[in-house]
């Protein structure tokens, strides 16, 4: 890469992309300039860093590139906002291959094409590692932003999109359970749950325009992004186990990874599978989906699953009982929380 | 900074952010909600990297976030928009001062309020080194962004704020010939121009409402950036040296730095203090100055020096002669440019 320095490492990363209607100005000036036609401008900024949000010897770089905009334009869907625009600064040694940015940039663009959304702007450095900083711009479209801190006693709670399969696929492949050494156990969509989560974009706006009175987005796990919600809304919101039961997937995971790891060697983990199930569903994070507070008695369409409710206190509980112990999800340089 | 974990980290850098009447929603939420009045906005992304751009041994946390503000908004107001937010992503290693994160943000507040700007979101996470990653957000009231490719033959060309003195900070800070090994010479100014760089952000909005064709902030350096403009527009541009004589202070600081490093040391940079001051006027960055060209006949106010003209043709000329050899400004991993 070092060769290409940076004005040939930005336009082979541009040549890539492809504008969406919204950007008046795009990569190749000292800013670029984006339509809002709503007068307002949602805006998140998240970094996604080598060692710590994604090993380069687990993840291709397509797989970084659409992991990377993910954080970014799921954190906008949550506000209740299309996402519009992604802007990308990314530092790498001079030794990456140009091949792998280019891929990046791919992977980039086609999760920006999930959601509606194109690249309008970055910036590029040396680096030791490889590390992004994305920002991510919405639109709300009419839409009042859905906060954190609306949720009302007698709401109810509910998620669209998946629940543990990002942590499910980290700790198979922390174990070494791969698609090598998996067995009969098909892993592939956990570990793309991991590698390249799949945020439910459309869910976001979808959620304001029923109502949602509070909205977050599950980076650091259920139960530790609902805390977030409970302690801005002052509400307790409280979770049913049967709504939360981990499906087959997860149970044969979880058998699988203990399989590997032995309970002997993790003697403060849980012994059975459908608690290491159970844990990955309540404190993995990264998968993105959305959860969300709305008025009791809304009819909510298909993929929003209700998962709770929420009453006067504070706090999350699962079936009327706080989880101590459970630390939110602190991404995988720690390594899978110990649910 | 470990100790405070992210959270606390978040909380601590927030409470000494103001916000603007601009911001709908702050730091806190999964993004932030900014009012765009112009319905578009100005957007653009810039690293700030420990050891590249900065060195914590020279700056002060203060420093660092003036430094990390300006060059985002600065490249808003090249734009011609008003600088109106800042997001902030910072990597830190875990045994940083906690007030050193609180200084940062008490920088990046300040040079937000010059202007005009506020902080309205980011992240955090631990590194090896500091790093920051900054997007800007402005808005255009109105004005058409003042893009890089409008240059047209017969225009003028013009910069407003400093050139060279970000350069001649960085070469006396090098040279060992900063504050203390500096004698009789007052070094202050050209190292706060290094340091702490004082973009000016109104002349931005007000280029553009004088009908400014073309407008760059100069990060990279003169010859630099207006050869960015000069190819983005198809046209050559003219300097006259008589326009970008060094100023007494940047000849004392060329004195100094010849004495501290010897001509004998450096074959190849320039023997004479005049030469290398102007070295510093053309091709030393980070000044963040507008450089700007204007149909002929504009009346432009006393900030703006006219320093040359636009014609047919190619590249930047200075004196009509093609300054061969003098490479862009490649910030300071690199050291000043031997213009």
């Amino acid at each position: 890469m070092a060769e290409l320095g940076e004005f040939g490492l930005i336009k082979a990363i541009s040549a890539g992309l492809v504008r969406n209607a919204r950007t008046l100005v795009g990569i190749g000036d000292d800013a670029a300039v984006l339509a809002t036609p709503d007068g307002r401008v949602v805006a998140t900024t998240d970094f996604l860093l080598e060692g710590r949000h994604f090993r380069r010897d687990w993840s291709s770089a397509a797989d970084v590139g659409h992991k990377a905009a993910a954080r970014s334009l799921a954190d906008c869907a949550a506000m209740g906002a299309e996402p519009s625009a992604l802007l990308v600064a990314l530092a790498a040694p001079p030794d990456l291959p140009v091949s792998w940015a280019r891929e990046l940039t791919e992977g980039l663009a086609a999760e920006c094409a999930r959601a509606g959304a194109s690249v309008i702007g970055g910036d590029t450095a040396r680096a030791d590692s490889v590390l992004l900083a994305v920002t991510g711009l919405g639109d709300l479209g009419g839409r009042a932003p859905v906060l954190r801190s609306g949720a009302r006693p007698g709401d109810l709670v509910a998620v669209a999109g998946r629940l543990g399969h990002a942590a499910a696929g980290l700790a198979l492949l922390t174990a070494g359970a791969g698609p090598a050494g998996a067995g009969p156990l098909d892993t592939g969509p956990l570990i793309a749950g991991q590698l390249r989560p799949a945020p439910p974009y459309e869910a976001g706006p979808e959620a304001a325009g029923l109502g949602a009175t509070a909205m977050i987005d599950v980076s650091d796990g259920l139960l530790a992004d609902l805390g977030h919600v409970a302690a801005a809304s002052g509400v307790r919101i409280s979770l049913a186990s049967a709504r939360l039961a981990p499906g087959d997937r997860l149970l044969a995971a979880a058998r699988l990874f203990l399989s590997k790891t032995g309970s002997a060697a993790r003697p403060a983990s849980p012994a059975t599978p459908g608690e290491v199930a159970l844990g990955w569903v309540l404190t993995g994070g990264e998968d993105h989906s959305l959860a969300a507070a709305f008025p009791a008695g809304t009819r909510l369409p298909p993929r929003w699953r209700v998962i709770g409710q929420v009453s006067a206190g504070q706090g999350v509980v699962v079936d009327d009982q706080p989880r101590n112990g459970v630390p939110g999800w602190d991404h995988f340089a720690d390594g899978p929380a110990s649910g």
